[in-house]
């Protein structure tokens, strides 16, 4: 990996660049199905910003350039997937038992798909309790974990005839923790790793393996990683860019559309009453309290951000905002988000909103994934570092520098996103 | 009416403001019983950008000025209610037969509300095909109709000893007719008020009459008039704000919240199905295809300014957007707009969104109807003339001036709007 | 209370009914509500069977009588009502609270409601956790409170100079416990009653009471009670009908209307996801799980009886069925059911089934109450004691003699209702 | 074909049975390729209940035979399918255009389903007017339509050595006329059929060649046919069964399933909104006016028949009914019905349920299909002719006996279905 330091021009694209997934199921597979799918032209990378989305044009006669011409960001074809997981199975076998593409799709890219084989996981039992591998690392220490990682990124890079890599954590969400004390010091949080404590989490330890080998790490779960000050540190110290938590995909995604318009319109919530209904193994992993409260903390923080009580407390400052998730096995992959808002307009009228969103997990997440990897390549050729507040487009919970509050209205996101992309349109 | 001309300060709101709705019926008794309500204290303005909402605040620490502390505008203690209908009822008749609001809130402000008796209206059976009225002036020509009208606001002005007044169409949707060479040529449009030429329309007349009394005009129905170029000259030859078309209240609100939340996040569409059942007055005029056709051609532009098919083929190009409104009298005026999208995600797996929206017609009317009354006195005061362009967040076909796009994106004509904000509130 | 013997014919329900409502909240006072109105010809009697119902006409010509004509019910001019709470409020105060009906139709009956006070309640914290009141009795033993619950009946039969009662339980849901050996041997419960056995629940109290009393005791809750086998004893013993359990209102009702409709189709079913918000007392109640226990086991019975999966494997085996029900305030009484179920056509094609249902939760209990109550006095005075299975039709789980499944299929207890009214006119 | 006469026993099925089904579409594709794939074990015949479902247990002990054994039904592995189609494709390429069926599952059936070749179809664009065949009979006069119809079906037999036939009109649904006085007397209907009488439609011609040739006719549209006066005289004369009209599927299914559930609980209905979207053919053919008023009027039916105004004046007097149709080509075969029913509970509280069902048309029509061949073949073979009203389980608009009122209600229906079986199991 070259060395690089902060700069006004960006590195360019050329050559492999190594995509590592920690986590190859659902949304691992989906996203690399669909990527070699597109490469030869059997799919669209529909939901991708940075392969289907365009820059302001410059006139009302054309119609702007296309976002991947117009940035230098890898192409496709330069992607090589690669990725660690606690099942041994392929990626081709992956995807069939995740069974969220369609067989005759799968079968025409069969042979790339079976040829990515998850390397060995990192897993704590106490961080996820519904599932169970066996194709998982056995260090003695948690820093002896991390170095593993630190080499097998290597091994990749070097198999692979690969210069940069990119790391999006697609595993299981966790169980939530607080933050103690070791999370805020680099020098006890590797003490914490040498000593196997307990509060280090397997996100945290990827993270950690990550940083340190120079490559960006993006968190798409709403696992305690991306948020660690000690790991923030470290990640500006390295110069790689950090971006997290939780891909905003379905419900959420709708929320944060919502919201601001109700905020624009000035018309009050009384309470908005969110379910979800799914049957994959995220869902199963969810039906666990502990990895629930993990998730429940990233989904219930958006509305507040954007509906700023305090400043209206006529309209919202009673509102009864809850979120549940269910596993329902019949859905499968398919989830189903069902909402019910209840409003208040004109002289305290109530009215009702009921969203019922028959989406689909994975499919919503591939294409964040996919340029999460592309826009956190970029920052780091460059030269950005830490916390990149202007992905926070793509995540339920965006992880923010100190003391900052994080921007949820998905308007107020894609100005940021684009405003980055602008800028680096301009040195580019 | 004191003369005036552009000039780089606003004209203080001292003085009694007439608002003038042509139409009293379920949305124009809202708005003037909430108002009543509001200033007893027995209400609160919900919905109403100009009463609730705030300024950006300059520091964390504060949350902003109100709106309506910010701008000069009037005070809701300063404004005098009037207004035609074609039925005589007064407006406490009127609030009670809509059927809107509860028979005790109205019972509170029963007093002011019945001594608010209507004026003899313009109408013509050939625009609004399904109701019959009986309190109908009965003029040899359209002029003559004109000029009735202009002594309908001069003796109103002088009855109430007010200033200034603003007027906004809260009438039925009339039948769409297509503009022809009148309409296009001040002097055709008066020659053709002489004529009677049956091309226009009662709105028309209303407007003409409003403009050439030097007061401000806004179309709250999708009816012509507004963007009539003839009367988009007279406006701008006596210095009269104008501003339209159809307020933006249920589906097609939603609709411009949540398309510009696709195609941020490049979902495709495949089919946007619409329905609305109501049961109101309103309901029964659309029921007539003429009515219908004014209203549908309001309510299916709006996706394609949003979506940019042009800009965007694979995403856009093919979707079927249907609109369908069906008078179903049990549900009133407690209208319900369902809506199926057909989405398509990554390599083009398609997902389902469905809303359904529990509305309320005249309550999601009412607090357009005052912030339009409010901002187009103001905009008068600060000496703008013609179309107003910053109000389109207000309608759901924005009438802008010839030749450029109208904006539908809910949040970027927000941003018009609140631009258009800070500039007054810099220059008073 | 005069003696009987199982008999031919039935006694006349000349004189006054004293109608005795264990919990006068939100259900309890919206049938006392009713019930004054509609003598006064101020409301309908909407979803009562017993008051809007015909039975069968014997030609094409007739309309059927009505059954209330048909059958020697009580009038409703002749019942007296009377109760139990753990709050003080006179059943006005308890209705304005519990927010169910519109405050004008409340004024028009407020003197007789005013009139009727709840006696002292008995009560247990730790059978009902979430509600904490102050009216409650103080006795030594729980038979000791069976003692004064019996003294209250006969003083209030006394005061109001009525012959008869029957008593419908309105209270809470209690936590659920699992029968034990004292619960199958009248001696031991009576044992346990002096004993304070705390597997003997406050509804247990009072069904021994009201049986001892000779008065017809109904249970609306799923609390065990009315299937308590020591009780069930006694009731055959003493000539007292019971009936139970858990008035079928929302969605269990439409569960057992459409389950039979898909099982005669042979349509498969993968799942039935179910769940439910609230925000009134009963709301408050359920968020204790052990209350939601209780309920759970109430809902999830129903399909297993209807779909019968042991007779059609294929269709049904493998369903996973789920109800959820949780505490949301800004609905109040108005509940709303969100029902999903996943459906499988020719071949195994899969389809869904959405159904969102506004109710009310009172509003579908009232009629139930009053049906109950005038059928409750009927069977007494027709001679009939111990489990009324032909009130299936009336419960989420009908309480049936020992060995036999339960109805739930709709339209089959419909027929075991009508068929046993039939036989009733019979002998009237 | 054998001669029979009415009999106390039923005729063996040994022996092919020509299954012949006039249109060749979505629904008779999936019908067939349904039956294909179920002799191969390659599916379910879900929705059937002739291969489904069973009579009742004698004992507890036993689940109760299944229908298909313990009556003598045709075996599936004996039918042999044919029909007449205004396309020349051949079922495979019809079963593809139709898009119902996953591709994979078509391949597994390709061969035989390729065998199936249409005859060529009678005609009229008069009566279908949004399709445009090339594969049409064009014979000079009806009845020569009629007399090349018998052939086809004579050859058919012979050519697959079938000894009996049943048909179920597959086909669109055609524009509305009401009867003449031609429909009412069978020589003047064909008197007319060789006039050309232009009120006699394509649907008739079919069953008046398959009637004149002692083949049982089922009607599966809503087309006029099964229900005209003359067609009936002359099945009851050549001792023919006849059943119709319209299959009952989605919306209607759901209708008549919940309708006599709230009418049970004598809950109130102000009104039942009906819409439904759907893109394939069928849904083209419906855009047409005409063809739409004949799936109005028998979609509009059903409630009055249930929910008896004229018995319930309090509850179902005013109610309005309202149904749509919408043709929306995003959504294929897999049609949406959306429904709104206001409701009205204790005193006359409103409520509302909403119903989405996300359906397949042909997947819901094609189990009816079979099950209508093989209980038509029955009924013939048991002596059965003229309309089989015990049939009416499957129609949205059954056919009776002139002056008798048709059963809707589904469980009524359910009733006389499984009666006439019982009959049929005594006899056999």
């Amino acid at each position: 990996m070259s060395a690089r330091s902060q700069r006004n021009d960006i590195e360019s694209p050329d050559g492999e660049l190594a995509v590592l997934l920690p986590g190859l199921g659902a949304v691992g597979t989906t996203v690399i199905a669909g990527v070699l799918a597109i490469r030869e032209g059997l799919a669209e990378p529909i939901g991708s910003l940075t392969q289907m989305g365009r820059l302001e044009a410059l006139s009302s006669r054309d119609r702007g350039p296309l976002i991947r011409e117009a940035l230098p960001l890898a192409d496709l074809d330069d992607i090589v997937f690669g990725g660690w997981d606690i099942f041994s199975d392929n990626c081709y076998e992956a995807a069939e038992r995740a069974d969220v593409l369609e067989d005759a799709q799968l079968e025409a890219i069969r042979e790339p798909l079976e040829a990515i084989e998850p390397m060995e996981a990192v897993f704590d039992p106490s961080y996820v309790r519904n599932l169970e591998g066996d194709h998982i690392k056995d260090p003695d220490t948690k820093m002896e974990a991390a170095d593993m990682l630190t080499a097998d990124i290597h091994r990749f890079l070097e198999r692979h005839d690969a210069d940069r890599a990119v790391s999006i954590w697609c595993g299981s969400t966790e169980c939530h923790r607080s933050f103690q004390s070791i999370h805020h010091d680099l020098e006890a949080l590797e003490a914490g790793l040498r000593d196997n404590h307990d509060a280090i989490s397997p996100t945290m330890i990827y993270a950690y393996a990550h940083i340190r080998a120079g490559v960006p790490f993006i968190n798409g779960a709403p696992n305690h990683s991306t948020n660690c000050p000690a790991l923030i540190d470290l990640a500006e110290r390295e110069g790689v860019p950090l971006a997290g938590r939780d891909l905003k995909t379905g419900q959420t995604l709708l929320k944060t559309i919502l919201a601001p318009g109700l905020a624009a319109r000035k018309i009050g919530l009384e309470g908005w009453y969110s379910t979800n209904i799914l049957g994959n193994r995220d869902g199963a992993v969810l039906d666990d309290p502990g990895s629930f409260e993990s998730k429940e903390e990233s989904k219930l923080s958006v509305l507040d951000s954007i509906l700023e009580p305090e400043r209206h407390e006529e309209l919202y400052d009673d509102a009864d905002h809850q979120v549940h998730i269910h596993y329902y096995p019949p859905r499968g992959d398919n989830k189903e988000a069902w909402d019910n808002l209840d409003l208040t307009g004109w002289m305290g009228y109530p009215m009702q909103l009921k969203i019922d969103f028959l989406c689909r997990d994975s499919i919503l997440a591939a294409p964040l994934v996919l340029d999460l990897a592309l826009l956190g390549d970029l920052a780091r050729r460059a030269g950005e570092s830490g916390l990149q507040e202007w992905l926070s487009f793509y995540f339920k919970s965006p992880d923010v520098p100190d003391g900052q509050p994080p921007v949820h209205d998905l308007f107020a996101q894609h100005d940021l996103l684009v405003d980055q992309m602008n800028r680096f349109q301009e040195v580019s």
